[in-house]
């Protein structure tokens, strides 16, 4: 595979000149900590939980595209695919509390949860309260009694977007906690990967993939999904994603869910639409309601080709968080 | 080059495909006509003036994905890279026409202009009012002095925006053509191209670029731009790009504009924010005041890589409406 041609300046500074631009971008509402690869909002709001989010960078507009109102408030940014190291994510939970507490939000990845851990036993030694959620979302990556082995996906926005909400609504950690914690117990996502992405640094793919194969569950960096295929049709492959993502919570007649169609990186519109269609088709045999559909791209591998599909089970709690109006620079719900 | 892979069915039904997955995805706000392609929104205002959007197929989530609250009320939609027919633009017309006409806005092409003037024909054959406006903000597909031979790319969208707000706000046909013409008028773009998109009927690349060159003011179907060079690092092609959109207007010290970072295709948001980081260096440096950015996905050609920017000069009156909310699936504001 050839090299990739990417719009960038000095490889080495993708991550600081990004995060400079997303400054820029959101014209004085999000401010960037001197010395570290972490945003945190203008206006943090006395006695509120502070809602911090992160991981490696590379996946934009995740994770620092979803802070903004009724969003994160900050969030801890690592080099490209690797996590923010502990000292950073201890300096933006001390901005971020307010008297309430922070909660942790982010991808269950071996390197994330050992520096966020470090970071929350450094919060606590200092009198600051830390709870974590860790999203878990990718039924391909590992079977369901080892769910907390599971990668976390595309539904790490859901999971923000519930947790952003509450944690306006209510002033205890232990609230927010729950309710993002229940939010991320009613997700479940697979991907696909038709073509690998790119490592800014060296342009090389992350993967190598056949020209007529598909990777089925594929992960955010290129780790091993459940089978690789021959490529087929939308429709076929939709429907072997959907059944695994269903039967997994399992999802039931009479649930109502919110649905997220998500590009990797360069799958287009016109396919995220064609894959939506066939959501519907399925979801509406089985007699389970689409509340909400999200559709674009959030959480991706650099140019990787592929999407993956989220449903989120709501209740009357989770409906009522998800109503709330989100206003950031990779997500917005009016 | 190899063959793209798209996550499609028969390369032949992508457009109705599509089109079905954005209703679907729309939660019974967009309904599509019988038997032609075209989407409408299903509540229409009496007395309201239509705004009717529509190009080819293939650029999504440009143009029905435009059609929403305080955006267009519908879409003439073409096969992939063509023109809607006069028929189906027609159809549409009567469908929007609430007594105070119809306002046509869409790309500045050959195909369009011509289908759209027949249509507006028929329309005035019917006793129903069209006004046109064509977007040619592209400042690389023809010089200043044949403004009327340029391309509409992705300045459509702030177009769309403006024109939305006011058809809301006039209840005239008049005012509304004025308002959206000044807009229009007001708007300069420039894309860059590094890779090629792929046409989904046959998988076959729109155009051939070598693996270490880039041709700056691509058209969005491949069209020829003003040069073809050597790959460049990100901040000197942004130069070049903002130079020739500046000159053009010419934007000048003190005024206030509304910019856009437009991903083609397959370009990261890491990227666009890397674009964006330096377009702000040149306008703050230029004393250019940026009222509002959007940075995503709006007008592409497939997966194509490369990006545009796109500078609409704000006054009083454009910034009222620029103002307004706007809730559609390709584009929401708060």
């Amino acid at each position: 595979m050839k090299k990739a041609k990417k719009i960038i300046n000095n490889p080495r500074n993708v991550v600081p000149e990004l995060l400079e631009g997303l400054v820029k971008a959101s014209h004085g509402k999000i401010k960037k900590l001197e010395g570290i690869s972490a945003l945190v909002k203008t206006q943090l709001s006395e006695g509120k939980v502070g809602l911090l989010i992160g991981g490696g960078s590379g996946h934009e507009p995740l994770f620092p595209g979803f802070i903004g109102e009724n969003m994160a408030d900050g969030a801890a940014c690592g080099h490209i695919f690797a996590a923010p190291t502990p000292d950073v994510i201890f300096e933006v939970t001390k901005v971020l509390d307010k008297g309430k507490g922070v909660l942790y939000l982010y991808g269950n990845y071996a390197g994330d949860n050992l520096n966020f851990d470090i970071a929350a036993e450094m919060a606590q030694d200092n009198g600051i309260d830390v709870k974590t959620v860790r999203v878990w979302d990718d039924v391909a990556s590992a079977p369901f009694d080892k769910i907390k082995d599971r990668r976390g996906i595309a539904g790490d926005l859901f999971v923000i977007k519930i947790a952003g909400a509450v944690s306006v609504e209510k002033d205890n950690l232990e609230e927010v906690f729950r309710v993002t914690t229940k939010a991320r117990d009613n997700i479940r996502s697979m991907g696909v990967s038709v073509a690998a992405g790119s490592i800014p640094e060296t342009g090389e793919p992350t993967f190598e993939l056949p020209d007529d194969e598909i990777e089925i569950g594929m992960g955010l960096h290129g780790e091993p999904g459940v089978s690789r295929e021959k490529m087929i049709a939308a429709n076929p492959l939709v429907d072997k994603m959907i059944e695994k993502i269903i039967i997994d919570l399992p999802f039931k007649q009479d649930d109502e869910v919110c649905l997220l169609i998500n590009d990797l990186g360069s799958t287009t519109m016109m396919e995220l639409l064609i894959v939506n269609r066939r959501v519907f088709q399925i979801l509406q045999n089985k007699k389970i309601k689409v509340y909400d559909t999200v559709i674009g791209s959030f959480c991706t591998c650099q140019e990787m080709a592929g999407f993956s599909i989220t449903l989120m089970k709501l209740d009357d709690e989770l409906t009522q968080y998800y109503n709330y109006p989100a206003n950031s620079i990779g997500f917005k719900k009016l």
